[in-house]
């Protein structure tokens, strides 16, 4: 029985969690939970799985479960979630909060000796050296819970990482792949959220019209693998029924296929190194799919993937204000205050007037974080 | 440094083996090869390598190594096989031999405790419990060599067996895959020998025109990795990128693609469980094939096939009948003796007219070997 802390347990992939652990009553029991301010689902939640501790956002949300009449452990913010992911009682610590503001608690668990199981793909890319660090140091295994990233997390398995020469990440192209450029000026929120293949968040649907969401895939690649930038490889496939690949050094291709359902990495990253049945996730059929496709992917059409390459490659500081720029970007476009396209020229902004500190610490990552944010906004007013 | 005995050296995959051996003298010698009357090519093999050991078919292809200026070690027949497959000094076994010549050289690698990479897979075929029992018994590693069989080990690679639910071979429909039942009647061999994306040696290749090929192999993965046959998939895909795949128990499912060049399963035999470069083999390019198609594989228009599924139900000699009966059925075809489509109805008469015995032995597969294929020859007269 595995004692898991899930964080961030009523958005997308907290709720496709404790579906995977409903299933499994004999092997995982939700042991803690973090949420935000939605307290229906939260309360919800806790009546289901009956947790022995509640993480919350704020004072306020706290009062609002008092008054439902919750009366267990509960504590607030990113202390409280620190204190979950880090609890002697817990096995494996889900990380599914949005942006980094799950760092902390990311690099708590490590040094907790957790199993890290990680959808909260800003950690790394704001501060992957110091994750990947502190995995190394510890001896923690760190499972991503990403299609793409289980993907290569799977080909792999029982192989020996020095002998993976190339990581093939495969992109869907997002709400806007069939538009031009000329196209993009005019779209809507409403139409960056009509994501083709895979129901998810709003801000990861932005980032995946945008393809920033691959510029951080890219990213999170090189910290969890290794893998030099030039290494890494984006391809268009539509259909995205092949999540993601890897190529060795003998020119063998490893790839993971399945449909669309989160539930599988989830519950591989519980379940690791084993696999438990997952009997409601629809079985792959290649016949009735007929056909898969596959494009060059244009840093020309997707800047915001060339900007991910280009502050990765450069590192340190940069990558963390590639994603504070990009968080409140986004943020800005899906309360109307700015367009989709200018989403792009925001970050590109922000990134030509950073100057890059290497190996930054986490108080200078939170730092830069900060001013990022700051700077953005401003480019508003 | 791993020393290989190569039976069947002048063949299609042992001319390849010997490439990647070529590219590797820091990893592989080569310490006996066998042949069977390629003087010319066997000569040429034997000034290059330098073996200990020569095996060749008879005392006539003997005399002639002899009139060429050989004067090293060398055997005869199958009892010579047998001898350079069991030889202390040698730690690698690639049989390479067409046909159910290969087996007792098999068995006896697998009862002297060698790696043994098989592309013989008349082996299995024929005597798939005998194998896979000796195997077991002497916990040795069978590794084969054959794009499919070589693509499922990989997806296997670091998984537990009992987790896998499904293997999906895939076949690229042969040289007729175009062709309807009626157009079959009148092909010619030099048809049959034109393989759409193989190049490979002239039985193989009619084997994949009545997809026997993909039959033999559906058996050969029911013993390999202990999978029954209803677990067993093809599907038809035209471009032979995916080698084939694996489903396990949480609906992932695990592929392997590549240009198809057959030095990489060889070489994955001959390395694992390593990897070693392969520089002169094309790296895949998913973005310049553009579109991968899947289609239905129908038991109706590939006979051969159903045939197969049914023999390997039925298990026991059964499945000796199978091999023998197309082997030699394809011989006369070859031969010009009978007509394309005379081939499966030669083997579904031969399987009708046999009563199976379970579990045979060694010399009662023999004997039904040679009995069905003095049957087949005489429906031609």
């Amino acid at each position: 029985m595995k004692k898991i802390s899930l964080l961030g347990a009523t958005g997308s992939i907290g709720v496709q969690t404790t579906d995977v652990i409903r299933k499994h009553p004999q092997s995982f029991q939700l042991y803690a939970l973090a949420f935000g301010r939605n307290v229906e689902k939260g309360m919800q939640l806790i009546q289901e799985f009956q947790p022995a501790i509640v993480v919350v956002q704020s004072e306020q949300v706290k009062d609002a479960l008092l008054q439902h009449g919750y009366r267990g452990k509960i504590y607030t913010g990113i202390d409280g979630m620190y204190e979950i992911a880090t609890h002697p009682d817990v096995d494996v610590v889900v990380n599914a909060v949005m942006g980094s503001v799950g760092l902390s608690s990311t690099l708590g668990a490590i040094e907790a000796n957790k199993q890290v199981a990680l959808a909260n793909k800003e950690t790394l890319v704001t501060a992957g050296h110091l994750v990947m660090d502190a995995a190394k140091k510890h001896n923690v295994s760190i499972l991503p819970i990403d299609s793409e990233h289980s993907a290569i997390y799977q080909c792999l398995n029982g192989e020996s990482k020095k002998e993976a020469h190339k990581i093939i990440l495969t992109a869907s192209g997002g709400s806007f792949r069939d538009k031009s450029r000329e196209e993009l000026a005019g779209v809507t929120v409403e139409d960056a959220l009509n994501h083709p293949n895979w129901s998810m968040g709003a801000k990861i649907t932005v980032d995946s019209a945008t393809m920033m969401n691959k510029g951080l895939e890219v990213i999170e690649a090189h910290w969890l693998f290794d893998m030099p930038y030039d290494h890494i490889d984006v391809i268009q496939h539509r259909e995205s029924v092949i999540h993601s690949m890897v190529e060795f050094v003998d020119k063998s291709v490893m790839a993971q296929l399945g449909t669309p359902d989160m539930r599988v990495p989830i519950q591989y990253a519980l379940t690791y190194p084993k696999r438990l049945e997952l009997n409601q996730t629809k079985e792959l059929n290649l016949v009735d799919i007929g056909t898969l496709h596959f494009q060059e992917m244009s840093l020309e059409r997707f800047p915001c993937l060339r900007l991910a390459y280009e502050a990765g490659r450069i590192g340190g500081t940069m990558t963390t204000v590639l994603n504070a720029a990009n968080e409140q970007a986004v943020d800005l476009f899906l309360n109307g205050k700015i367009s989709f396209l200018t989403i792009e020229s925001f970050i590109e902004r922000a990134l030509e007037s950073h100057h890059v500190i290497h190996t930054p610490n986490l108080e200078t990552i939170q730092q830069v974080d900060e001013q990022t944010r700051a700077l953005v906004k401003s480019y508003v007013n």
